[in-house]
């Protein structure tokens, strides 16, 4: 046993936590920060720091675990419902750079191996954009978020298989067609293996596990590691890379094959022990090894290969985005927001650099690239969908749909009613005949216990982007919309408070990242009563100034109960229920009852 | 970057997580197998693994954040509670076999650091032992369990302690009068700063964190981290060794200091990278290093080393306890259970064998003493307690005691009136004129919002060892049962389920390790009518042969509702709710209602 440089560790997890908490600050990914204080610590400026053993094992480990939570978090539905657009953006915004980048390397004198190299750093996509950027710039909901995401997610498992090529040829060295065949099949077969045992031996040994009523958390993660590792070793064996098996891994665990809770807090750790431990140790050694040099000796190559890349990215998505018919000006949006690179690149560019097969300057060039190409995206990103904002371009859609209503009360159809215009909606009610009667109306309703799973299943609950709990019952709502939260992931969760003075408190939604219907302690009784004796009337106002909806509340309803506002309809007509947490802008508008 | 050796990592977690399985299996800690499997797939027997660069590296890595882990679960209020034969437990269970392993060294001709290695080696006691065994011998509420783990803990400080003096004396080399004053005051400086800390400045941070409502568990994590290294940076500056400042940070991130539900997710995050990842890695990689060859060449050292480290461990033990008046026979029966050595053992022989403080055949000799010491455990123990259990010795005694009773009606006054003879009960309702009833027939009961921590903190539920639930609304019973697990960690918790089909349902107890009342869905309102009139008839009925709840339920409540079973009393007249998932034994009696 070796002395442990605690040290050397610390000052590593310290600054990369520094540099990338300074990058979020500015609305930039992580990485960002890292690799930047990586490079200016190490060697290549003040020269701090520098890597060893300890390092590079924690760093190794770490690109391993990160892989494999890249690979939890690529849903295979998702890259389904991708559809068109998505899959001609990620097309596009691939093979265009790569050509570019491939070209470019051939021209200053590279080797095809190096060209290829780069030519799968300059196509990739980063996954980072995914969040933070669009949280900032208010654009999740909108179609540009939805086919970025997608787009990213294809471009990533494109590249990881141009990888898995070149890594397998590489490996075999000099080669004649029968070394060809042998190497292309090993590839092949672990992928066809990976993928059978995946689909099929995975969800048998979680249906194992859950039949055994093993559900000891630590247990299941020690098993997960040792898949991952096996697939890890699987793929080396076939000539690949272990990153490959590891992200193959993390493909097939998920959703379904383990118990729900189980693989939500297995998700939780391997995000914590990668992107809070160990990845960042990754990407500051990374810029470890960044030279300075090449500013002076390569310098037209990094100006070449930085505009290839984004050139390629941006305008071969845009063009490839034609067919689509959503517009140029739309492609381009999307060009913009793909054009980050983050840690696949710099993990793909670490391994080429390791094997030899780029050398220190071409890596160096990649490094450089990935950091100028993420600071262009929130800049780039802000010019193109303001702009197709000004032009009424930016076109909204939910990435999950639809919306589930718990309780077929006169308000659950009042809300149903509404919003079924335009979205799937399906109200679930533990009163059959309330569901037979709402079912009589030609609403979309279920009869089913909402407290239990299955009940979430039946209503195809993975999909949907709203949980609504409206009963009167609060502590059910609330319990309803924590199942949602917990085991489906639901993003928006609206539940009705009632005015009691105890049991369900509005500070206990913080903790399920729900909020509460009509952004008010409301009574269930009176209003169902109005409702349904038809006692009631309907206003809209127009809003002429951004304001709170616990704002308009305070504003417009005062002491009396006699108002109960129920949506928000925004300018392009899109209704949305009146919520606390929300707020109202200029031109749309409050429909509210009285 | 080198290439990490997958294959020699997967082999090594999967044979640990085999041979600790296989460990549990029989009843051991895991530990037990993992160091086996080393002894017999590494280079002492089979040779089939060995170590190298990158497992040292996630060993030790492991080992810091195993004792994190270990500090994590040290309650300061627990070793406060410990009180007299806690602390004599530990004291002489301590003392005794360090003077005697002490001297054995000395007698077989070692140096006197190895000596004072070896002593602290056999002072130990496993904190392993603290869970499985004791639930598998059914002695967690005993005084015997409560006494053990005081004890463990208190002789686990002590043995870290004696050693942070050794490390710093073995560090500074040769010394005089003043080179030794030096020493000492850097130790204790290092102890006095990491305490100060830990006591005013996390909590400072902590408080700085909810106040900016930060509440990302990985930023939390990643800080903790640095903290950590911090520490352990500390601690080597100190002439310390690392692990000393992890545990030392362990020790003080705890409840109160973050977030509640964050230390909580962070807690268990430290405890599946240690137990479930790179401690086992250390201990199986620990095995490497043991020689069989003592078995030869110092079989009468190894003899004589686990002899007394068993016979000074029991009697040193027993005899430190005879001032408590518990009796000698308890205190034997303390001492085999505080007899296994553990994971704070093989990481000192670890570092000893590092420094070169002992070499590799004592290291041999410890490994094999933990071995054999905690292979006694089990067996030892259930003789001694069937022996205290058959002179009826064995005394009960809950490490968490006391009630909390969500309603102040009819049936939880009942339930309250026969508890508090024995227990602290204190009974929680939001109606406020039921609580002044209470008051007024000297019940101990307060007005709170029960979905609200302060009401649980107002009740000090942190040391309260259950809740029942036993409001008609059963998703209060149920919020307030999670909350009470969540938050404040009480062991038992019974909630009364309302015989609705909709609604809280008995399949979602599990998740919160709850039960239901009366072990059957219940409608509180007829009973609570029924014994507000007086209308009942209280029977007592006992059993003649062991029975489950559930059973009992089935063949004496029939079809009809007419029968409410509401405590066992066991043969020492300790009176229990009757709830779900208990078994009732022979010569217990159960009160039931009519």
């Amino acid at each position: 046993m070796e002395e442990l440089n605690i040290l050397n560790l610390l000052i590593i997890l310290a600054s990369a936590w520094l540099g990338g908490s300074a990058a979020k600050k500015l609305g930039y990914p992580a990485i960002l920060g890292e690799l930047i204080i990586g490079i200016v610590l190490g060697p290549a400026m003040l020269g701090l720091l520098e890597t060893s053993e300890m390092i590079n094992v924690l760093a190794e480990v770490g690109i391993i675990l990160l892989m494999v939570y890249i690979g939890m978090e690529i849903n295979f539905r998702d890259l389904g419902k991708a559809s068109w657009p998505g899959l001609l953006a990620a097309i596009g915004g691939f093979i265009v750079p790569f050509v570019l980048g491939y070209y470019t390397i051939i021209y200053f004198g590279g080797t095809q191996m190096a060209a290829i190299f780069v030519a799968i750093a300059v196509a990739v996509t980063s996954l980072a954009t995914k969040s933070r950027i669009l949280v900032d710039l208010k654009l999740l909901n909108t179609r540009i978020a939805y086919v970025l995401m997608a787009g990213a997610l294809i471009s990533d498992t494109l590249a990881l298989v141009i990888f898995a090529g070149i890594i397998s040829y590489v490996d075999a060295g000099s080669i004649d067609t029968l070394g060809l065949a042998w190497v292309a099949g090993k590839a092949i077969l672990f992928f066809v293996f990976t993928a059978l045992a995946g689909i099929y031996l995975l969800p048998l040994l979680g249906r194992f596990l859950m039949e055994s009523k093993i559900n000891s958390r630590t247990l299941h993660f020690t098993l997960i590691l040792i898949i991952v590792l096996g697939f890890s070793e699987l793929a080396e064996v076939a000539g690949l890379h272990s990153i490959l098996g590891a992200f193959m891994a993390g493909l097939f665990i998920r959703d379904g094959v383990f118990n729900r809770q189980i693989s939500k807090d297995i998700n939780n750790i391997f995000h914590d022990i990668s992107i809070g431990f160990l990845a960042p140790i990754f990407f500051v050694s990374a810029g470890f090894n960044v030279t300075l040099e090449v500013f002076q000796t390569d310098l037209a190559m990094l100006i070449v290969v930085t505009l290839m890349a984004m050139v390629g990215k941006i305008f071969g998505t845009a063009l490839f985005y034609l067919p689509s018919g959503y517009g140029w000006r739309e492609g381009i949006a999307v060009g913009t927001g793909m054009n980050g690179r983050g840690a696949v690149e710099i993990i793909i560019a670490g391994i080429g650099l390791q094997m030899g097969i780029i050398n220190s300057e071409i890596f160096s060039i990649l490094v450089f690239m990935a950091i100028f190409t993420t600071l262009t995206v929130p800049l780039l990103l802000t010019w193109t969908t303001k702009w197709l904002k000004s032009r009424n371009e930016l076109v909204h859609q939910e990435s999950r749909n639809g919306y589930i209503i718990l309780g077929a009360n006169p308000l659950g159809l009042y809300m149903a009613k509404k919003l079924q215009d335009k979205n799937e909606v399906i109200l679930i009610d533990a009163n059959r005949e309330m569901v037979a009667e709402a079912k009589k109306q030609g609403f979309n309703s279920m009869y089913g216990n909402i407290l239990k799973e299955e009940t979430f299943e039946d209503a195809n609950a993975i999909e949907k982007g709203t949980f609504i709990g409206l009963t009167g019952n609060s502590e059910i709502n609330y319990l309803a919309a924590q199942l949602a939260d917990d085991a489906f992931y639901i993003p928006n969760k609206i539940v009705l408070v009632s005015p009691s003075e105890t049991g369900t408190d509005v500070n206990m939604l913080d903790k399920i990242k729900a909020t509460s219907l009509f952004a008010n302690k409301t009574e269930l009784e009176p209003w169902a009563l109005k409702i349904s004796n038809g006692d009631f009337k309907e206003h809209t106002l127009t809003i002429k100034e951004e304001i709170s909806t616990r704002q308009w509340v305070k504003e417009h309803k005062g002491d009396k109960d006699s108002i109960l506002p129920f949506f928000i309809v925004n300018t392009e007509g899109v209704i949305r229920p009146f919520h606390y947490n929300d707020t109202i802008t200029e031109g749309e508008k409050v429909i509210y009852l009285e």
